[in-house]
């Protein structure tokens, strides 16, 4: 018997939970899944005997102690502040954990104790960052050992809408954090193009996006990640002359998003005066300057500030959200990016049956005998409905997938670790084909 | 006989030792000044007899504790960091403070118990923020005496050229700290128009620009501060409708700086890769997205991106820079806005007699008995030469005036203090006219 101690049980642990329950008999595994509040889970508790809940305080440092002492295995779904909470207990306790959020300095700071215990703290493990580095360095590593020379790479991701679920102007609704997606791309975005290092910042990014196609799919737009350049050291590409890592959304939504990062709307530094008082009108009305002209209404001077159409498809998506209505925004002491997300989330959830879609390409250029080349390797992904998401499928599948290879003694790789290497991609990749969660390559001759 | 410890001796603090100087014999002051580099004191040493030069560290504990205990008062010219050091030692030893910097929330928090120990800690007496507060205060308070009711207050300062030293492209010269003036504005402006709250983010600040006219000295443009409400509730305006604080340039230079902050030159927050090998316009062109059209020239590119004529008056003012020459940066793990520093003062400097210009101008609108009423009050300083400087005149000379009515036994306030009660100001803004700095007054009816 194996116990698997399951931390952080919110809208992305669908999927893993199922998963892990699945595989529960044939291996042999105990799960007790923690979370803050459990209640929303005892439908499960009824359907599966593998089982245990607990209501869990990351802060409680007691419980944590003794939870992470009686797991042979540790999974956290926290929030990614409280993951370096989790891994100092597992350290001083000789466990395992796995995460699928990035590597930040104080994890890396971890590294050589968690070698030296022979230890494996397994980060970046679920769809980006995660499937992104698996499916990237399986290509990466097939086209080294054929003896190309790869001289341009540029993977994005997206989580959006399915096709059948695709009915607002932007083209958009959450799958994940709101929060996350209204401070996205904060910071600078450094990338390396044509060996020139790149800079754009924040307020210029949602105007310089990438055009992306996806068979059957149509069109897709990208904007840049803030960091493209720290994965070349590990995905063995340090002297490549272009790399550029992003996100994917639907053709117009950069545009228009880019109006609020324009206003200010995205801020989430310092609190609003008044916002008590505040109807989403007069929350767009702070950001404006006075008219120019005697009777402009808020539309016309929102479109001569931010340089848009007064009545074009940008504006259509800014009104159709309902920000010009006299609507009280009921929060006192906000943020502007809090009273946005409250006022998006009005508008972008996800409504009962619709299904989500992800979307990740890779675009890699390689020379190889003389001849510039092209593969193209993408993956749809549609969810079941608005609980079964693509987003929660493709974040918990790879998550449970490394589990059990954990758990089976399978990876051999020790410390702070990423899933770049064979032993973790390749089997991870397989499994996860079982699932529908699979890549189409495309390969054509650039220049002969 | 009174001794006056002087920690902070760079260039603003010319003045003010003079200052000090003079009025040592009738004062019966000693004067110790203390700076991590006294050798450009060594000239004054063999003119006057009142001062004594030391080499101070403020880091170092014990050296902060001896001087400071054998101090009457305590002036802090220290970088701003630095002030708390010497406030919580100066606190300890029962001795009194002036500065010419910002209350922090770290001296807030000092307010009681320099009250309860019966000291003074007398901040923001300097230009801006010092002269601004005392010369409204006078205004303010004359107004409200005589049953006036302010609607709207604006007030703008700026550090510029003399019209004799005008002779640059952007009307401008450094004549405080580079680095502040590259960062200058980021962040959030907060202010209040018409009893409605409005918010500029940073990369709009530079665009959203009022104009100003001085007699005898032609037009300047200003953008707001970062922070214009706080000041309501000192200045006993806490239901003012209209209230803005702002920081004046000559026309044009607002709109070429937004280049900078467009491109993203101004940001401090990273540090840039490859600056080892950047030219200046490398450094550019990491900033630049590709050309759109083949043959575009670098210059071409930059307008189109930023939206400024190709060849235009702002273009003029960013050629004149350098910005496009192939000339090495010569930093290392720079930022941009250390990159840029560097760039602007080799330009920026002023030269052997060049003179600089303080302008201060506010704006009051008043009702009273029924009529609508504006003052302009006005002040325009204008420095020796490019030591002497107006910016040193202005900030020491205030500063100088306080100690002196502090070691007088003349200020009453207790706690930490800003100069906006009339037994500070009153004496300062009479003693300053002295020195030249003195406002001219105009006032009109708007409407009766």
């Amino acid at each position: 018997m194996k116990r698997i101690l399951l931390l952080g049980a919110g809208r992305s642990a669908a999927s893993l939970i199922q998963y892990l329950c699945d595989n529960a008999t044939a291996e042999s595994w105990r799960i007790r899944i923690g979370d803050i509040s459990v209640g929303h889970l005892q439908p499960l508790m009824e359907a599966v005997t593998c089982v245990d809940l607990l209501n869990f305080d990351v802060h409680n440092e007691r419980q944590r102690a003794e939870e992470v002492q009686q797991a042979d295995l540790v999974i956290s779904l926290l929030p990614a502040a409280f993951h370096i909470l989790v891994a100092q207990e597992c350290l001083k306790q000789n466990k395992n954990l796995i995460t699928a959020s990035y590597v930040t300095p104080a994890f890396k700071a971890l590294h050589q104790e968690a070698e030296e215990k022979n230890l494996t703290i397994l980060m970046e493990s679920g769809l980006d960052p995660g499937i992104d580095h698996m499916s990237a360095m399986a290509v990466i590593h097939r086209l080294k050992d054929a003896g190309g020379k790869i001289t341009s790479f540029k993977s994005f991701t997206g989580g959006l809408v399915a096709p059948e679920s695709d009915n607002n102007p932007w083209r958009y609704k959450f799958t994940w954090n709101p929060r996350n997606v209204v401070l996205a791309g904060q910071g600078t975005a450094k990338y390396i193009k044509n060996g020139t290092y790149k800079f754009i910042p924040y307020h210029q990014l949602f105007k310089r996006t990438d055009e992306f196609f996806v068979e059957g799919y149509g069109q897709f737009e990208g904007y840049a990640n803030r960091d493209s350049l720290s994965y070349r050291e590990p995905y063995g590409l340090a002297d490549i002359p272009t790399m550029l890592r992003g996100t994917l959304r639907r053709p117009g939504y950069c545009a228009a998003w880019d109006v609020f990062v324009q206003l200010g709307l995205t801020d989430d530094s310092y609190t609003l005066e008044g916002t008590e008082n505040m109807t989403h009108c007069s929350f767009i009305e702070a950001f404006l300057p006075p008219a120019t002209t005697q009777g402009q209404s808020i539309t016309e001077r929102l479109a001569a500030y931010t340089g848009i159409p007064a009545d074009g498809t940008i504006m259509e998506k800014i009104v159709w959200l309902g920000l010009f209505e006299e609507k009280s925004i009921e929060l006192t002491g906000a943020t502007p990016a809090q009273v946005l997300e409250k006022i998006l989330k009005e508008k972008w959830t996800l409504a009962p049956g619709d299904k989500d879609m992800i979307v990740m390409q890779h675009l890699f250029e390689y020379e190889q005998e003389g001849e510039k080349r092209e593969i193209t390797s993408t993956l749809v992904a549609t969810g079941d409905d608005e609980t079964h998401t693509a987003m929660a499928k493709t974040v918990g599948l790879p998550v449970g997938i490394l589990a059990k290879l954990l758990l089976q003694g399978k990876i051999n790789q020790r410390g702070v670790v990423i899933p770049i290497y064979p032993e973790l991609y390749k089997p991870v990749l397989e499994e996860l084909k079982q699932f529908g969660v699979d890549f189409v390559e495309k390969e054509r001759v650039l220049q002969e």
